[in-house]
């Protein structure tokens, strides 16, 4: 397996299985200076982990991260950020209804054609609790980006969608609700329906909006790697994601030409925004906002037929404690991978002119 | 500027500026002996090129491919393959209107933010020209990948939508019309439409949907660069697109597990295939198929404010010859970079194992 | 700081500080199914720690690994391998000489013009003690790699010389001595040599021969990454290397073509081997063997002036435990950066041909 | 085959074969805003250029750069720099004796079982024509590096050694003789010896020493991508290399601690410099100075004895003009090749810190 790293300077990479020992990473190419906050990397961890509400998995996992380099008397060195969140929650549990089954839907069955081997305890690499180590990465790139600021909400459940413009979303009450959507109303709908949903032993897919303010002109590079590219291939790479759209989105594709060009003022700021803050795949200094396509989880606890590794029917019953709806802690994880690109970008960006 | 190379092992670098006298690229990492058909290099150049039918731009271009080595006897050899495409129709412009001013929607305001220096002519780096380039490469991977097909057609223009399962399309229509739209009723209905838009002096976005068939179980790398993350970059990475979603895409947020799961049949295939073909990240043999989202071309032949380098408003009239509506064009460019990342991944394949 | 990985597909990433609480590395790329003994891999980082012999520093550190990840019932999964190197030997030692003072021929003084900061406590990133993380991971590269077998030994103190054929000397020699050096007559004169210099405070440089066998033809690509120029880089990127030579090395710049060219027998080998088994940066088949040249430690226990931050002459004493000549631990990393070198190499070449 | 480009940032793609059309590259990273001086690239390249004096190959190509891209109104612009040197020389020449045979110590054997195809004219990509597009990119890197600068020289021929240290040689002689070596007594020798070798039929191998002065402090990566490891990779890539040292090199390896460390003045400049202006694998701001070794030319005016593909023995003697030796044409390559990494990891250095 290749593709454990992300970034071509700000470079992650990351290992660990979701039920093995420890689960962690390393920051390449980070830049020395940057004064730490630790209590804000572990917020964004809380954010993400299990356990934290009602409409969440109940799997119990404070997910703390032990740093091991790089970071010494509260700034980073510029010598890489090791990292490991240890795994507390290992109890020997009985996998044998995965071990020899694929579960549909899961990576199982794909895993065991490309490698041969598996390791099957709930979900090994391809679980999404890999993304703990996107998290730490990200809310350190938040710390060298700032002034930007970057925030994630969840704007659809089902067919709940919040319709509202991202740049006039006020984002202090995203935390306010435990589904993360900034507004209240909409908010206390979408838990209802992701309670009734785990009700019935099913799971909901749902939205992700990100907005980022204070970008600087000029981030992105404008052919392969423009920075729109960058921030679908990160959104793109998170589990369950089935699609990414920017600015106008799919949206846009009904437009014309005339209603959809944004005029500038005479600062270089635009009239309106369907850019989505970045033209030619370079940010122009207005807000960057996307939506990020989450599917359902695919485990439910509802009786499924599958087959096993012989190719035998075989019955599957999900067991464990899942998630009905992602959305609500994908949230730290957009904002995570939006982070890394921007950080990554940030730093090219000093390479650009003689 | 960086990134102007794609792939991680079958590697394209492009060069080149619109209006200069030459575009082209390497492709560094292509294996040897693949039988090489010219000819099948040159269709789908042409199925690019500017002035090919009445909805695209007039202007004349032949983009002949000139190939300079990696390719002997017929074969290549697996030493770089570097091509060029020469400009023929440089004639000297006026660029005067563009030279100090910014087109509303384009990438001039952001190039002179970001390099302080812009090859002002038609477009320079940034314009879709350069796609040229990836599909000289993408019809390079094609006929390593076969029997690996891959089709993109037109889905959608305006508010005009082909609504037909993608594995259920005849992909022997799609040139049967000059929209490049398998529905012979849906695609004369396109084709009204821009024709129309066109004489409005306007412009009109689209979707592009892609099907790749054949495709073998176990392509893509399943953390960062997961199949459908590098098929989204290399989709985000084309001019003018908003949006990628793939399998069930944004639909899918709207599903319940219990619907959206693809239950499996004995062989391995699923009766279902929200999943797009691939799941984890992975390919898992059945169908892959995607839409990609282009916004309306910027350049528009109406009267527009717009500001030059002070930051004094200009007016700006749209000149030269442009496309209306960019997907049609757009299809063989989807294929290509569609097929670079295939091309990639089953090369990564062989080093998954022992 | 960037270049913290090492390696195109089978790729080492390394963290930690010498004396942070751990150091170690992750494996991204490895194949499935390597069968991975555990012992073999603390051996090699056995005759790399400190402490295991009266030749070497003192201080004690047992260096043992942890494995997080990637590896399963006895086998590589494919996943990211995870790792580290708890440091045991963390005690609060007194930096003050060192921590506003640069040591001569040290990476002081350039770490802070280059950091702005540096973790001064035992010398940080720069320290030998990351070497321990390429001992993990290339003998995992090793276990990989069989039936190719790679083997470095002394074959230089100071002035002392072994001038065997690297493809005559007796291998199984090499553990037989505290100096790893295979012929036992030499090996105890260079003892004593190293002795007499500890005994003085100060120390000696020295030369690592490596010779590889059983190589498959076909390894390494051939411009910028030939298979000598990666072993190259590989080996000058270990600490203290000052030079790299491979085949005929630099006698070969007295020879004339007609002695220096190696004749074929009639199986492809040849009759001679002043290539080194690479020809045209590609593995022929024939023994790979190379120098590699190490500089006397910097740091002496004599006294020496130096400059403190301010630019103001500061006298210094070694303190602590150093090596009085680093060729006997050295032994081991540059067989394991040989190893990863050849890993990436043998998974490459799976992608040259159709 | 992978390898064909150079670099992190400032990077160099090159194609073509030494007999095919066109040989040529694309850099890409290149900053924005470099005054281009194409007069000082084509001085380099005619010093590359065979058919220059009467002690290299007699072959007449003039190499002239035509440049596509990337450079407009005198300035680099960022974007990719596109080039092709056009090949004059292409007359249909007789390669029977080389297309099914295997000359000696050349890559013809290890193409052909790497690759299973070869392009036989002339030795297509394992040609050292190939190096022409490097000396191109590495005159860019020059003008981007100014103030610094690079020069190389001929220090060996056979067993003619010039002994002085590099940082005392005159190099404003360099260019004063056909050998390219700054002593004019030793040149002259170094001359009779090239042509009494060239009489023979034969070839003799040599020395390039390389000094880099007013370089800044702080260029380099401290673990695996250490200035000199770079270094050293860059100039092993180089047809023939056999050795690199840098600083003390080899001769370092007999000295002790107490003589080899190079102390401070107080502006953190040092007494002596051992450490060819690199400690910890980071520029100190001295001097950098290194050797390369070449090995003699394989391809020599005399019979010899060799195999076909199929394992017969063959009779074969060497046809066409070739260097008697190549270290007066190396000179240029060598110097190009540290331009590259000096470019890149001056662009790197601005990524250091926060």
């Amino acid at each position: 397996m290749s593709g454990n790293i992300f970034g071509s300077i700000f470079k992650l990479t990351t290992f660990g299985e979701s039920h093995g020992p420890s689960i962690g990473g390393v920051i390449d190419g980070c830049p020395s200076g940057i004064e730490i906050d630790i209590g804000e990397i572990q917020k964004d961890l809380d954010r993400r982990k299990p356990g934290q509400s009602s409409i969440v998995t109940q799997r119990k996992e404070p997910d703390q991260v032990t740093f091991y380099s790089g970071i010494f008397e509260g700034k980073t060195t510029g010598t890489p950020i090791g990292f490991a969140i240890h795994n507390t929650n290992q109890k020997s549990k009985d996998y044998s209804h995965i071990k020899d089954s694929y579960r549909p839907s899961h990576a199982d069955y794909v895993y065991d054609e490309k490698f041969g081997i598996r390791d099957y305890r709930g979900g090994g690499r391809s679980s999404a609790r890999e993304t703990a180590s996107r998290v730490v990465a990200g809310a350190i790139a938040k710390q060298f980006l700032a002034p930007v600021t970057i925030n994630a909400y969840v704007s659809g459940v089902g067919a709940l969608k919040l319709k509202s413009n991202p740049s006039e979303v006020d984002l202090s009450k995203i935390e306010d609700n435990i589904v993360r959507c900034p507004d209240s109303k909409m908010a206390s709908e979408m838990e209802s329906l992701i309670k009734n949903i785990r009700k019935e032993g099913n799971t909901i897919g749902g939205i992700v909006t990100c907005i980022i303010k204070n970008v600087p002109v000029g981030l992105g590079e404008p052919v392969f790697n423009k920075l729109h590219a960058e921030l679908g291939k990160a959104m793109l790479s998170i589990n369950a994601v089935k699609g990414f759209e920017y600015g106008s989105g799919f949206m846009g594709t009904q437009k014309k030409g005339s209603e959809h060009n944004d005029l500038f003022n005479s600062d270089g700021s635009t009239k309106t925004n369907y850019s989505g803050g970045i033209q030619g795949g370079i940010s122009n200094g207005m807000d960057i906002y996307f939506n990020v396509a989450f599917k359902p989880v695919a485990t439910i606890m509802q009786n499924q037929e599958t087959i096993n590794s012989k190719g035998e029917k075989v019955k599957m019953h999900g067991k464990g404690r899942h998630d009905p709806c992602v959305v609500p802690r994908a949230v730290p994880i957009v904002e995570a991978m939006a982070a890394l690109v921007l950080a990554d970008f940030k730093l090219l960006k000093r390479t650009n002119k003689i």
